[in-house]
């Protein structure tokens, strides 16, 4: 028995915001003093090292679990299965519904039952449950799904990843840049067709690293310090991911058994593009190589870094045809990879 | 191959609070108006309908994730359990850490995270994260425990469930009365031994039931709308759990094969002891028995209802020798029962 991807969908939300929407911004140091570069300058360093060109809010109307409903019906109906199917609605997030003007998570109740209601689903052995587990949450599911299939619990999951990060930024921060809202569904089934996932891996580095991503104060120090928001640690972050994320993902293809060879994709958390260009280059280097062409499809530009939407949102739009000169055919392996808050780090190799 | 509980822990915070506590508390109808009882009389009928006499509140020092620390070192050293050994630790929650004082729940990290954190684990094959199910969130974690050890992917696992809902409740809602704060922690292995689980059940029931517990406003209309407490639609709860958890009760004892004569104790969540003594009635009536004397040890009196916190309290206490006239004996079989948020309900039959 092995475990497929059956089906997949996205939402991209519909407001773009460019780079320049950020020039009247005021930009502060984290102890709050000015930051001492004109916002143009600022914008374009932050393009150079992030990739990042524009990035999509959602519109003041709707919550991460109503996104994630639109994608998770893309993603039922790409399958063809019947919803009420369904074993599991795994929603992997890291702030719940956020109103727009709000502060305040809402999580109760949880964002897989909203989906599961707004689905319409009637079967209450669909066990809806959400996972917190850094921006790797989407991954994670499905290692979860592949685990409740492994144990004869499941047959058939909805995996969803999806966050409004525009709602918990601080203004102040360079970093509200890279942030972007987004969602992305998959439906795990167990199947006797061959490939699937073939190895996967996942860790949690807390030692050092537990609060490399924290809710923490805005640099305005006017603000109010019961009110945080996404804050990182980047330079440490940066350092953390190169050094961990091609291991695991090396660690993983070993245990696949799957030569380097014949890796056709890597589809990586879209965090930081100087960023998953180095944890690439370390990757191959393991192998001794140089990553080949156009393996690591990019959806960053545009897109910006949606947190636990991104790895979906992308296979989502390559299988569909929507990413230049990238596809998948029949029998290709991929590698799924994420690291994120926790410091969570996870990877999965996957025949198409 | 079994799995089976090894080791157990739990938090009872040190603030005791007295029905009387409530005396000057201005009680609202859900519209605004002034309820049309003296605080005597209803604290009285609340006396009454849910058994609840005192609950417990953390100091306002502590946090969510700080008590489930404490937990889970006294689950790790009953256990006998190198911590490093872990290779899950499982987070139930509903709400995150929410500060006294403040009303954003701070989940970034993951509480599971923060756990990991501070029992000062290295291992990052230590995989930790925090699920969302409502009260049986820690019932469910045992669930995915034993997934992950059928799957091979774990042998053992940290569960937790811990929540401090003193800061999350409207004083102005009579229900408020009913919440408190607290830890409980297990760890769960797979052993040779005969034994551990023998059955789960797990269901979501959204289709009419997603809020009946929901994230909602003051019944003081003067308060901002954009802050929210944990709300509940208590009758139709009630309702709800009346006829579906005996069902589910029935169903897993069922699946495990077991005589219910066999059943030494339930222990069930501990929400509202007229509900919970009329639950007990129907799973006994529908094998036409009565419920034998002492079946359902209750906490509630003392400890009032800490969500995920309950259940495996209520556990450790029993096996601790800290109930009266309560205990397990080795074969013993119990049911582990639950029901909240989502509306989700879960149950295990364990032989201890």
């Amino acid at each position: 028995m092995n475990v497929r991807i059956t089906g997949s969908g996205s939402y991209i939300p519909t407001e773009t915001v460019t780079n320049k929407d950020f020039a009247k911004h005021v930009f502060l140091n984290d102890d709050g003093t000015p930051f001492p570069l004109p916002n143009e300058t600022i914008t374009e360093k932050f393009h150079d090292i992030t990739g990042i060109e524009e990035r999509r809010y959602v519109t003041d109307d709707l919550l991460t679990s109503d996104i994630a409903t639109i994608a998770a019906k893309k993603a039922i109906a790409d399958a063809g299965i019947d919803p009420e199917e369904l074993d599991y609605i795994i929603f992997a997030h890291n702030f719940g519904n956020v109103k727009q003007g709000a502060i305040q998570t809402d999580i109760l109740p949880s964002l897989a039952t909203r989906v599961k209601y707004d689905l319409r689903i009637k079967n209450p052995k669909c066990v809806a449950y959400d996972m917190l587990f850094g921006c790797p949450g989407w991954v994670e599911g499905v290692i979860h799904a592949q685990a409740f299939i492994k144990a004869g619990m499941a047959k058939k999951c909805l995996v969803v990843g999806a966050e409004t990060l525009s709602r918990v930024v601080d203004l102040h921060d360079r970093d509200s840049m890279i942030y972007s809202d987004g969602a992305g569904a998959t439906v795990i089934e167990a199947t006797d067709e061959a490939g699937g996932i073939l190895a996967h891996e996942s860790a949690t580095f807390t030692y050092d690293e537990a609060y490399y991503l924290y809710f923490g104060n805005s640099f305005n120090k006017d603000h109010d310090p019961d009110v945080r928001y996404i804050k990182m640690h980047g330079r440490k972050i940066y350092e953390f991911a190169l050094s961990q994320v091609p291991k695991a993902m090396a660690a993983c293809l070993d245990k696949s058994g799957i030569d380097i060879s014949e890796v056709k994709k890597v589809l990586i958390h879209q965090a930081n593009e100087k960023m998953d260009e180095a944890i690439i280059q370390r990757f191959y280097k393991i192998y001794k190589q140089d990553p080949p062409e156009r393996v690591m499809p990019m959806s960053i530009h545009k897109l910006g870094n949606s947190s636990v939407a991104t790895v979906p949102t992308l296979y989502d739009l390559i299988v569909k045809g929507e990413v230049e000169n990238q596809q998948l055919n029949k029998g290709d392996v991929i590698i799924f990879a994420s690291v994120g808050a926790g410091m969570s780090i996870n990877a999965i190799v996957y025949q198409y």
